[in-house]
């Protein structure tokens, strides 16, 4: 054999403790005061003025000389002359002599000559005479220039995390630019197919998402990021990226392409420019991690693979960021969190972090492999597994580290997919994940405990719809609640000349992938079509084009016939009306939902159920969708 | 008596039950992706694109055609011609034939003609031969088109909370540009006294603090702020700025300017133009709230002192803003925090929210009244108070609400002020908030138990150091850990003739704030000079220019005698050097730190002992400020 490769990985814990000893440095950046919450200052904030910048009423009253009003009483009030008004935001200079008095509001000067401020309670003027009917001694009502903060006073320390508080300290003391502490972290995608989102997207190319991915890890982690964009996956190019980055940054992060030689690029850069730590971690998918330390600058290659660079960031490079930081936001300290599998786990001896999901504290994998971007939208954290373990059995307790913050959803709801479904999530107000497995991925999930619920619509040979497949299974611990019913045929454009499955044959369908209930729908009627047709369902299929496609979504099928792909699709009324194509109704069908006999008592499920049941549903269910009199109804198994 | 309100205030309840049932209406923004991390999504994400768009290889091996290797092993291989090299990136049509191999890159397009990929490790080359050990079937290794993603395929919910992850999925699918979800809050401050901070302060002007510290409280809420500035305190000024935001937003937030009839404008602008729904709060500082709906958008006048504004803001606006969005980060949801009071509070049957601050869990008052800047910097939330109560004890428990996300201190350091304390903090890695109230206030800080440690240098009649004092004020529970030793003296310009305080009386002296320790060391100077000149202190104080200012720290007397506001001041050498001024030396003084006896036990309190007495915080000592013989000695009474 060839191409065996004798690269010596790491353990995980060294990988840990060499990277433990790098030293992160930090950058000072000025931003305007309005961008500054969330960082932490950079150094001691100092007054450049007095506040209040000029003695200054607390009060709405009358500026009085102190000394004029020692014999005035509630009996026998005072009288002073009355010689002009000052409100707050006046400029400019009043000077009071003995005897008189300046009505003033809150927050406006003091006139020179005055030393104290008479409350408005407490006079009461006619014309131009004040009556006081209560002393006030010097400096009463006053908050004198600089008694809050004085000129030179260190009113903010180095480090402090800038909340909204800080801001009005900030703005209070007329400050327009913060200097803010930060970590500066270079971010590189290096990889020939990778095209930046919002460009067209040629054949072979894929778009750059480490570049974003990365980037918001980083602000989630309190640093800021900085992005130099793809780079080619080349020595030199490279070479001159990290250069850059290095001499701007205080950590810099690349991540692989999927190239063949491109882990090597990384390294060799690494070795000839600087100093390597070491060069892939024992654990998947930390193979290909490289790191080491360029210009003083510790520099970091990922995974190409962006479940992967997002793992390996979270798992080793997370952790030194927030190391780093003397402040930061203590709520995304907790990220990592202990909870329960749902369902069990073949691991089969293989050392890794393996991405999850979590629904109420229950964890499953949700790891599709090759990179599939779907793994980033389900998955909301990794579990480490060792290499000792084969298999982690169902209500074992693990470790979560999660991805950034996790906003839970309320059910995990697999099956197939129905329009329905998006109605019930929006009158119950709860939050689901939906994972469209279809109706047999439906099946296995409810009865392995995978998901709570899922919606199945699945007919037996005789077109009979979920129980007898349910009986067929012999699935116990599930219960069954009959959802409603779906109109389902074919789906051609508007100009279109099928009028039923008789017109086919010629032309090319686009099928729903393999274990869905709308494929197996399509089939019972395909079978009774080579009936009527004298010939073999084996022979139909073949001679169907686009039989073998999979479209996994009834959106997907209205697109591929929309835009010509395919001429004719089999669906939903629903469906094929939203998209604005041609709809011939073949059958009528069972839309159910398998739910597991322990979630039963879930509020959640006890919500959705009466949801289902309800009034507001059955008006709210699009054309081609209709509630009929056993909706709601329970069977248990 | 003349100006008596008889507005009627409304209960606190009722202005919660009130502001409920307004409805607060969402907005949606279109941002770019790199800026979209932690907002809610406004629609369902539908993709435009196949994932992967092309038939893509998921190994490093060869394309083949998979019937041509059905007869590969182990032992046997199977000999194809190689044609060709497809690297990731490639774009452009490579075509396959019966028989032959092309070598392949992990994310390389697959040629057409080809349906397998054999792994490089099951394959062996020479030259244009390529020999096969294992057979493929159709399919393997390849991730084909739309297998991830399909278009038209919905890849995210709408209200789902963008994280890292999110970000990652918007990019694979090529989006540039997302619509988000926000409430966006007009803010609006009143005042003709009100400045931009950044502009020159003329004098009777103050910075406009509320829209910035408003600003960053809403984007805190995880809403969007939309600052109109500051407008003018006049009735058609005001109507025209609300006019616009009511438009603009979802709700709206004025906060008053402190002149006499602003509240009233605010009033009249809602009774006029919309509908009010309450005028007053029957709390401190609920007083000048007024709430109503204008163009169905709620629209709130708050208190202009900017702690008082926070305070209305998160007792009764946030939540308002959480309650209307169906997700936000959960970690904010924690805004209340139970925690015990450091100190008695005489709240004297004062309905209030009062101003708190919190060490490691403790709370202590924070208001300093009057709108003081100052308190928004040591307030970390508030506390509800009721009217029936008179005094709360120390070791109550206590609910406080956090203006956002608190950063919490290691040590609450109270009493005089010394750049030694910054040494320690830095050399500890604590984290201190330092109240400077001078010596006297450490002493009855420490003693109410309202801080942990605080710095003393109070010399008594004889000028014996803070031992006597501790003694003569019959503190028991404290404990003194001994200092260091700080060099005072007289603080003039390089230029002054002043060489001795014999010199001082003609000139004009920059004092110390009341309580502090270097205060009453000038006075006992200041005494033995007036013995010696054979006159009355209170004689040498009435003549000596200046005598009754309070700079509150050591810098501030520095800055005074710079700039020319004094001639003179009494500090340490280290401020005078730092700042560039002459010093001339008068005598030694004892710094020292008064401990709560309990405090001892603190992990934060040994850590900072034993810094106290370390090598390093003598080694970096400036000039001025020396260790000696009973430095780290503790003595306890």
């Amino acid at each position: 054999m060839a191409h065996k490769e004798f690269r010596t990985l790491i353990p995980v814990d060294e990988a840990h403790r060499l990277l433990k000893q790098i030293p992160i440095n930090h950058s000072t950046k000025s931003l305007p005061l309005e961008e500054a919450l969330g960082y932490t200052l950079a150094e001691h904030v100092v007054s450049s003025i007095d506040v209040p910048s000029f003695d200054k009423s607390i009060m709405d009253g009358y500026a009085v000389r102190a000394d004029d009003t020692y014999q005035a009483g509630e009996t026998n009030p005072l009288t002073l002359c009355f010689t002009g008004s000052i409100d707050a935001g006046f400029v400019g200079d009043f000077y009071l002599n003995k005897g008189e008095a300046m009505s003033i509001a809150t927050g406006a000067p003091i006139p020179y000559g005055a030393d104290a401020v008479v409350k408005v309670e407490d006079t009461k003027r006619a014309n131009s005479k004040v009556s006081v009917y209560r002393p006030v001694h010097t400096g009463e009502n006053i908050m004198s220039r600089g008694s809050d903060i004085m000129r030179g006073e260190q009113v903010l320390c180095r480090n402090t995390r800038i909340g909204s508080r800080e801001i009005g300290v900030l703005s209070a003391i007329g400050k327009r630019y913060i200097d803010v502490d930060t970590i500066k972290v270079g971010i590189i995608s290096t990889g020939n197919e990778l095209t930046t989102p919002g460009n067209p997207l040629d054949k072979g190319m894929i778009y750059d998402t480490n570049s974003y991915a990365l980037s918001a890890s980083v602000k989630e982690c309190g640093a800021t990021p900085v992005m130099y964009g793809i780079v080619e996956d080349e020595e030199k190019a490279m070479f001159n990226a990290i250069n850059r980055a290095v001499q701007e940054c205080n950590l810099v992060l690349t991540s692989g392409s999927t190239s063949a030689g491109a882990g090597d690029i990384m390294y060799k850069v690494i070795e000839e420019k600087g100093r390597t730590l070491f060069h892939g971690i024992n654990i998947k998918p930390g193979k290909p991690v490289v790191a080491g330390m360029i210009n003083g600058v510790p520099t970091i290659g990922l995974p190409g693979n962006p479940t992967s660079a997002l793992t390996i960031f979270n798992e080793f490079i997370a952790p030194l960021i927030h190391n780093s930081q003397d402040t930061f936001d203590s709520t995304k300290d907790e990220l990592t969190v202990t909870a329960v599998l749902g369902t069990g786990i073949n691991s089969q001896g293989r050392q890794q972090l393996l991405p999850v999901g979590m629904v109420r504290g229950k964890v499953y994998p949700a790891d599709k492999g090759s990179g599939a971007i779907t793994t980033l939208a389900d998955a909301d954290g990794f579990i480490e597994i060792s290499a000792e373990t084969e298999y982690i059995e169902s209500g074992t307790s693990v470790n979560v580290t999660l991805f950034g913050n996790v906003d839970e959803p309320d059910l995990l709801f697999a099956g197939g997919y129905c329009p329905g479904i998006e109605i019930l999530e929006e009158l119950s107000g709860l939050k689901f994940r939906v994972l469209n497995n279809g109706s047999s991925g439906g099946f296995s999930s409810v009865s392995t405990g995978f998901s709570d619920i899922a919606g199945i619509n699945m007919p037996d040979d005789s077109g009979n719809y979920n129980i007898s497949m349910i009986e067929k299974m012999k699935l116990s611990d599930v219960v069954l609640v009959k959802g409603y019913k779906r109109e389902q045929g074919l789906i051609v454009r508007q100009n279109s000349d099928i009028s039923g499955i008789d017109d086919i044959l010629d032309k090319r369908l686009i099928n729903r992938n393999r274990g869905t209930g709308t494929r197996s729908l399509l089939d019972l009627n395909l079978k009774q079509f080579a009936d009527k047709m004298g010939m073999s369902f084996n022979n139909l299929k073949e001679s169907l084009a686009g039989y073998n496609s999979g479209a996994k979504t009834h959106l997907a099928v209205c697109n591929a016939v929309k835009e010509g792909f395919a001429d004719v699709g089999f669906g939903l009324r629903t469906m094929a009306e939203n998209s604005g194509l041609k709809f011939i109704s073949i059958c009528e069908e069972e839309f159910d939902f398998l739910v597991q006999k322990e979630a039963m008592d879930l509020t959640e499920i006890k919500t959705l159920i009466s949801c289902i049941s309800s009034k507001s549903f059955a008006d709210n269910l699009p054309s081609g969708i209709s509630v009929y009199e056993r909706t709601g109804e329970i069977i248990e198994f």
